[in-house]
């Protein structure tokens, strides 16, 4: 093979905000597969919030990367050569290739795409792994009950958007909490939320009262900071607060809950959930969800990157919230 | 019956911390059972920090007390007359009559003492109330597994030591936190747990590291604030942390939350609980508390206030932290 790869790895350690520069391109020979090895060609890399804690220093939930490490990612491509006999050059596989535009995985780390009548980047949005996350915060924390209220900020993110749509499915009133007046309109009108609350607009909890006239039984939380604050103003006895991520403070600050005497008197359930925790959950997780996005019943919008080398900004624009839905990069 | 009925009744709200103003002494007739109630002559008042959120004009979990009222309190007395029959006088019974000599009751708002060789203020306290809310917040939220680090807060207390005692009687590892030299011996030395942070002898987060080498699994916490967070900075993977009370913000002052990336990153679970809310449990978990009390295998404290006059000034001791173990007012 005369091509080359084409990879980011993690130039810098960000000090803040992620800049561009924390990253440097890389021109390498195309990885070789080992025994049980497959190498892939990468067509979409998915971007997504847990990647700026991978970029810190100290410890997160996963291994950070290293400097002059590829950058992690999910991915979805072809295989091009496998030395497994599970797989066969031209299937579709998800797996965690990163910022790269060819790269090796043993046969255990991917999956074939179960369904090819789906679009090929729903396995990395509603039918991957941010669909999975929603599912899994109702399903380990959340629990989601007909007739109840459930909140989900960055409702029109690629994890949000999935939450609204899963609690209208399950019979809850979902009430979503986003940037500005397209992002809102798009959640109530295209995605079906019964309202959604724009944090831009004015005080959240005012506007929180207005949308949960019964309270707050359920809230997907993928923010904390002041929205939670406002959402625990709100909560009912029982409420259940799956935290998922914290986009506030991925940048270091120090972002404390307050009203901490409602998490005791009204009994909060408020519980961090880190979706790879029960990897056991997710056939039956991308089952459900690819169903729902088959039928139609889950809906979502992409933003799309072109080439390896836009991944960089991309991602910036994800963290500051310039972000409409899925964020993806067609890497070939 | 000529003897008089004696009642403290909130006079006042407090603002911030309670004083022995809040309350007015008052005589009144002996009250007269109706059909179906039960006359009690109580002997012993339960003092307890929840006290403190019913004095509070706003909401908190169970009804607040209004001015002029009697002020709630759980009792332990004898019954002086009976309009049900499955009461009869001379029977002891626990049930909520107040800060007063005489109480009604209906019969089913009382329970009789059901093993007579305990001691009877063991029934308002570790096999009692504050027992049960230490057995409940294992139950319902911390879980205990043989060999895990259990911290607890006000551990030389009424619920702290009871929840130290049940860590260590499940195999666990017990570390409690308590205010000076003499409460940390009592809680080491006559309850048995492992180890005891003295919270006022120097920051508490480099003591907590020293004595919990391997982490911490479960705290049961009994008053928020700064110790919370010295708590989260030493949480394993999947740690619980039961909410049981706000000493330190039973005054209104906010307390926030810090080191929330914590919870994200070791998927803590940390929940607000009333033992009150489980009910059908208490059966059982008063059954299991008097056999460890039976066997010596849960010891207790007592503090002892002779008359109920010194209800007020008891309970503001109790708020400010001069207590040691299970504080009680002998009424008659």
């Amino acid at each position: 093979m005369s091509e080359k790869n084409l990879r980011i790895v993690l130039a810098a350690r960000p000090a803040g905000w992620v800049d561009p520069s924390n990253f440097r391109l890389e021109e390498t020979p195309v990885p070789v597969p080992g025994e049980g090895e497959v190498l892939v060609r990468v067509r979409w890399l998915s971007l997504d919030p847990y990647m700026r804690g991978r970029m810190n220093e100290g410890r997160s939930y996963a291994a950070r990367v290293e400097l002059g490490e590829v950058m992690v990612g999910g991915t979805l491509g072809e295989v091009v050569a496998s030395r497994h006999p599970g797989f066969a050059a031209g299937e579709l596989v998800v797996g965690h290739l990163g910022w790269q535009r060819f790269g090796v995985a043993p046969a255990k780390a991917l999956m074939k795409v179960p369904d090819p009548r789906l679009p090929e980047t729903a396995w990395l949005g509603a039918a991957g792994m941010p669909g999975v996350t929603a599912w899994m915060g109702f399903r380990e924390i959340g629990g989601l009950v007909a007739g109840q209220t459930v909140v989900v900020s960055s409702a029109s993110g690629a994890v949000g958007s999935v939450a609204g749509q899963l609690a209208k499915i399950a019979g809850c009133r979902a009430v979503g909490i986003a940037g500005g007046a397209a992002k809102c309109d798009y959640v109530t009108k295209e995605l079906g939320f019964d309202a959604c609350v724009d944090y831009k607009a004015g005080p959240v909890h005012e506007s929180l009262k207005a949308a949960c006239p019964g309270g707050i039984d359920v809230y997907f939380d993928n923010v904390a900071g002041e929205i939670l604050e406002a959402v625990l103003r709100r909560v009912n006895a029982r409420a259940r607060i799956a935290l998922c991520g914290l986009i506030s403070g991925y940048n270091g600050e120090d972002i404390p809950i307050r009203n901490v005497f409602s998490l005791l008197v009204n009994r909060v359930r408020l519980q961090g959930f880190i979706v790879s925790d029960r990897m056991d959950l997710w056939p039956e997780a991308i089952r459900e969800l690819a169903g729902h996005v088959g039928a139609g019943r889950i809906r979502y919008r992409e933003t799309i990157t072109e080439g390896l080398e836009s991944a960089p900004a991309s991602l910036v624009a994800l963290l500051k919230g310039e972000n409409f839905g899925k964020r993806l990069v067609r890497v070939s």
